[in-house]
């Protein structure tokens, strides 16, 4: 069989459940003035267990699995046939906003609601997921529900501590969960055909385009790098311009050049200073070194190693000039993940359907679905917020907005779970 | 009569003297390990009774005026002649280094000593001083010593406060003073010619001269700023480097304009950005505030001025470009000083007799003349550092050079004290 598309005014209504659900998690949280849910916390559960409510009044079975993730499943047209795995995650960093996350794992229900309202059964299962670490606020490691589910979770990550010394072993413990089986949350490969996931955009190009919904291409990859250039403090008054070591000075050179060049290397690059500190530090004195965070990011991984070699040359090339010296410490790397080509066609398909057109754009952020890509293919559906703003209370989507999304999600699903030869091209 | 000049060795043996009595002084230290020698300190007592003892071996008579300085007095030709005043300070900043202040005491103590050893009498009396404070470490107030004596010392002053909340009129008592007389160290202007200042030039200038003497042109005025761009914080990885409002990025161009402009604007100005802070100051979030010093100095106030405008409207004109704000607020600002012509003649002829030529350049710090300045013709003579290096256990001077720099003060000294008609351009 085949489900009839959702009706304006059923969308419209799916929304209005969407954004009181969204209201009711965000109720969930460890200090009341300022949304916090952190992984396997006892505001953890208590989400899981409304979240696994929901799921069951939508039709689906439920289960909590070994990392601490809440599953549901919506049977296919035969039992056990694959399934398309939508989600999201149900953490959130401290002060958070209440649609980071949650409004995907909410739309998806509503999703799999639509279909169970019509008791279709389609050749593909449905599963819904709520992944309960994608921040990595707790213990300083990202992505740890998705990553269980995708069975690249490393052994060693048991040892991790919390802010407070807590190991992530006894924490699952704590939690009821057994840290030994963890591994148990690996999903075969054969299991799950695709993944799709529905976000707020937390950039402000979608606004900027006039658009409610955008076709997610890739997820950027990004570099992070520690960077001081070192010269000699010295008097503020006595030494002349000219015979000056200026580490502030060489660095405000380079933070310049960062911007033009990496302007000038296409729309989807971005890099990014985000602190700096100065030594010695005092009104009077020349800087003596200057220490500062670059952070760069791009959907296609050789223009965005060819950026930051471009950008470590020139800053060398300054530190020269200046008698200066430079040095550059990578402390974190993430490759870019493209999203599937096939994936991304039904998404455009359905979200042209309700808007005109489908914009395409990178994510910026990162997201459950670098995890998954490492086994399925992968796709995401963006949504407009307001003015870019995430990770804070201000965080905002207006429900016009969402109930456009879940016509264009159903859709989309309804129609890849209904095509079982699924023209997908995995990475 | 006139004054025999010194011969090389007598003045290699006064270097030799005074490089030793600046290791006895540097050993009068509040910490053993780092020389810290403060106003009102039972180590600033020590200190005035060594130089005490020091002028009364080079035949002066010597008191402790109402604001701690050491003076002492070698009379004139005749009881009660007006006076060249030579002098410099005696305190020093925290972890100071040996030179900076004793050295110019030192050396004026080391011309008299040549003029009593030849029982030499002339026309104007020699007076050296040890002002208790130039730095204004303890109270975060500077020039203490030369104010008193040039009669600009507020009388709120006393109400000042160091760091452990002690009161400075107590201080005052508590070295022995009364807080209610400091008036009575002011001298009237007619007893004082003019001043001479002797002092390590905390700078590289004569140095890269390869020269061991300079004569001070003026000593830099200087503006200090407190000034803040705020744009809006927003997520490192989505928000595309045409649409970002970056507080840094701003600040940045800001700091390479004032390097340029700066550096165009005349040899003898210098600004700089001591102290820069960002925030939120994250590494994967654009910053929305930059909070950053300025420090600008030159010699002469209209330029001075006309920079520091050029600066701002730059800083203003870069904001409106780049939709930030810009601040600024002055929080300090001091008048440049102008040497005496005449002095500086005096003063460039005993150099040029000693080194074959005498470089003239400003003084970008402090020092006890910009006080005396407020009353009497001033001059400066500067002595080659190590380095440029200053307030720092580094500091260091030759006794070659500190020997020359005995020849050419006493041939000074004593040509300025013989000649009662001085051709003095007060200002």
């Amino acid at each position: 069989m085949t489900a009839a598309a959702l009706t304006r005014d059923q969308a419209r209504a799916a929304a209005e459940r969407v954004m009181a659900r969204c209201d009711e998690l965000a109720a969930i949280s460890e200090t009341p003035e300022a949304l916090t849910r952190v992984y396997l916390s006892p505001e953890h559960r208590r989400a899981n267990a409304l979240v696994g409510d929901w799921m069951r009044q939508a039709g689906m079975t439920v289960h909590q699995d070994g990392a601490g993730n809440i599953c549901g499943r919506y049977e296919g047209a035969t039992a056990g046939a694959r399934a398309l795995l939508l989600g999201s995650h149900l953490d959130s960093v401290r002060d958070a906003g209440r649609y980071d996350g949650p409004l995907g794992v909410l739309t998806a229900i509503e999703a799999v609601h639509h279909l169970h309202r019509q008791n279709a059964r389609l050749p593909l299962a449905i599963e819904v997921v709520g992944f309960g670490d994608e921040e990595g606020v707790r213990f300083g490691i990202t992505l740890l529900g998705s990553r269980a589910l995708a069975g690249t979770w490393p052994e060693g990550w048991l040892d991790q501590k919390d802010g407070e010394g807590f190991r992530l072993a006894d924490a699952l413990r704590e939690f009821g969960l057994d840290p030994h089986r963890v591994a148990d949350a690996a999903r075969p490969v054969d299991d799950i055909a695709a993944y799709l996931e529905l976000h707020i955009e937390q950039g402000p190009c979608l606004e900027q385009a006039d658009r409610a919904l955008g076709v997610v291409t890739a997820i950027n990859g990004a570099r992070r790098l520690n960077c001081t250039f070192t010269g000699q403090a010295g008097h503020a008054g006595t030494v002349p311009m000219g015979q000056r070591r200026d580490a502030l000075a060489g660095a405000a050179e380079w933070m310049t050049e960062i911007e033009q060049v990496t302007g000038r290397a296409g729309p989807d690059l971005v890099a990014t200073v985000g602190a700096l500190q100065c030594r010695p530090g005092a009104v009077n004195v020349i800087p003596g070194q200057a220490r500062l965070t670059l952070d760069i990011r791009g959907p296609e991984e050789e223009p965005l190693d060819a950026l930051l070699d471009d950008l470590l040359t020139r800053a060398g090339a300054i530190a020269e000039r200046r008698r200066l010296t430079f040095d550059a410490d990578e402390f974190y790397r993430i490759a870019a993940t493209a999203c599937d080509s096939g994936l991304q066609r039904h998404l455009a398909e359905a979200v042209s359907a309700v808007q005109g057109d489908a914009p395409h754009l990178p994510s910026g952020a990162g997201h459950d679905a670098i995890a998954l890509a490492h086994r399925w293919p992968v796709a995401m559906l963006f949504v407009r917020c307001k003015g870019g703003i995430s990770h804070h209370p201000a965080e905002s989507v207006i429900t016009d907005d969402v109930a456009l999304a879940i016509q264009a999600y159903t859709q989309a699903v309804t129609h890849l779970a209904t095509n079982t030869a699924l023209d997908l091209n995995h990475g």
